[in-house]
């Protein structure tokens, strides 16, 4: 497997050299040549994991050479648009709509049109195949925040769970993985319990939990990974 | 009541088309014609919780249109001012100033100048009316937070409570409801005991509550949402 | 001491003024003639907490004020440069590498060169000296964070405390002063038992501690603050 050459970091290592030098190894070196490359997850879940991370921390500066290097990495630009809108959900509209302008630009320099988006009125998937613990969740929201926000409720289970979990261009499992990964980089790790959960029963295997944490630290920051880290080992303990 | 117009979405929903053409039907039919308009809490008052989730969250792009939007929907100019001055205390410093760049335009643009702006040195409301639980707070803050930052309770006490809120520019109930959108949108519903019970005693509907929550699943994203959700049902069961 | 005159705040205050004109006063009475020049915090110190707040924040627009101020503080070229290296850890990747990008004109305005930076391979100080906490770190870290994701404990150990932690460029006071601000700004106040426990060895002062949360209210908001002081309380208290 190759490295990636989805854009060029020259400008930004010249950067890095003339404020805080070491930080180009450390780039180089223990992410885009380590990290990046070890066993227990593929570069292209890789990708999604990183993804998820940035667009949840608004990190738009990060956005054109990683959007790239997703689209370098094996993710569809199908599986690009729908995982913004699976994101305008878990990281909030404004930071979908950031990290969209950032794909238009990109999207059109590689010629990518719309005939390579995802529909918007497709077939959904059926809800057993794709949410093993629906009966579940809907029941904890009814409980939990319907004496609250009959509001939030509704969108909830009308919209986010009975629409957008069940579209068809992306998988469960990768919806999962993405949404597991904004979690951690939002610090709402206690969420854990329901998504990590989900996220086995989708295929998702515990140490691929590990290394897309792993991922979380260097893109988020080391606190939030840790917290995740910790929430994962309450779950997987169970 | 009809839809704000308060500014041009098309560019947006061009931009959406060519990445996530499903986010067109969903901020248009969900958010905008269906979020905005339900009963329960007025579009008012949901511009204010809007406008205090953005700013909590830095969502600059997201100041143009919002700004605009609230001020077509009643928002006074001189209560967008004090808005701002309020959020500088709860979202920091350089949250509220990057709002007020973009308010500068704003009112420049409508021909808004320092006479339709709060005074600076007003005369103050009365602590009681504006502050029913003002005694308990201070014994909170002089029991927790004096111990380990004598400069935190001297600026809480000082600045933020015989100062910030009983400027007459904001009513306290506006500032109640401004505090929890940001609150929840910070992801520190930990102090809703205390906020809840303030907003409530301003006069604040538990409907307009759960409704104010769910303006912040879209605009700040669904595990805030549900986390401001699950403290609230906790203070609301007290 | 004198104030230090680190750039030109007549833009920002016509601004405010524009907009919300009591934060002026607030901003240079209370902020820059009070808070930063209470006793209790040096200077160089608060500047330490300022910057390690703002990046962990993402305050970009703050940067040029605050870089320029910490260096008027007495803030060496150098321990700018390698604090950045370290609040990538904290913060994440893309947080200093915006920093990194504002820190680039600064320098390259007043002349610092290379010869000013931080060696990439320095001699590395002692671990018995630098950490005196170390093997209940290390103990923690395998306990809690190994069985999930050995790839965060390796990078944690290997990377981030057999390295990062022992370069000379930043003493290991100084980076407790920053690590604990990034974590109250980044709301993680959850690892303060070990981190504010690592900087009362490293020789910080509990009244310290208070002044430098206050730093966190203003420029991080109230809530991270007075969570931060609540867990302060818990530790110190122990």
């Amino acid at each position: 497997m190759t490295t990636p050459n989805s854009s060029d970091t020259a400008p930004l290592f010249a950067m890095l050299s003339a404020v805080s030098p070491v930080l180009v190894p450390y780039t180089q070196d223990r992410i885009v040549d380590e990290l990046w490359h070890r066993p227990g997850l593929s570069m292209r879940d890789r990708a999604i994991v990183t993804l998820s991370t940035l667009v949840s921390r608004n990190a738009t500066l990060a956005y054109p050479h990683y959007f790239n290097k997703a689209l370098d990495c094996g993710v569809d630009p199908s599986e690009i648009s729908e995982l913004l809108t699976h994101l305008a959900f878990y990281a909030g509209w404004p930071s979908a709509f950031g990290a969209a302008a950032a794909v238009k630009d990109i999207f059109a320099a590689r010629g990518i049109g719309g005939d390579a988006l995802p529909a918007i009125g497709p077939d959904l998937l059926p809800v057993d195949a794709a949410l093993p613990d629906e009966a579940m969740r809907a029941a904890f929201i009814a409980e939990t925040v319907a004496p609250v926000s009959p509001a939030l409720q509704h969108f909830t289970d009308d919209l986010l769970y009975h629409e957008v979990w069940l579209r068809p261009a992306l998988t469960p499992r990768d919806r999962s993985i993405a949404t597991v990964a904004a979690l951690a980089a939002l610090g709402q790790s206690e969420f854990f319990p329901v998504y990590l959960g989900r996220a086995i029963r989708h295929g998702v295997k515990k140490e691929e939990v590990g290394e897309a944490l792993a991922h979380t630290a260097f893109y988020a920051g080391w606190g939030l990974a840790v917290k995740a880290a910790l929430a994962a080992k309450d779950v997987f303990a169970v």
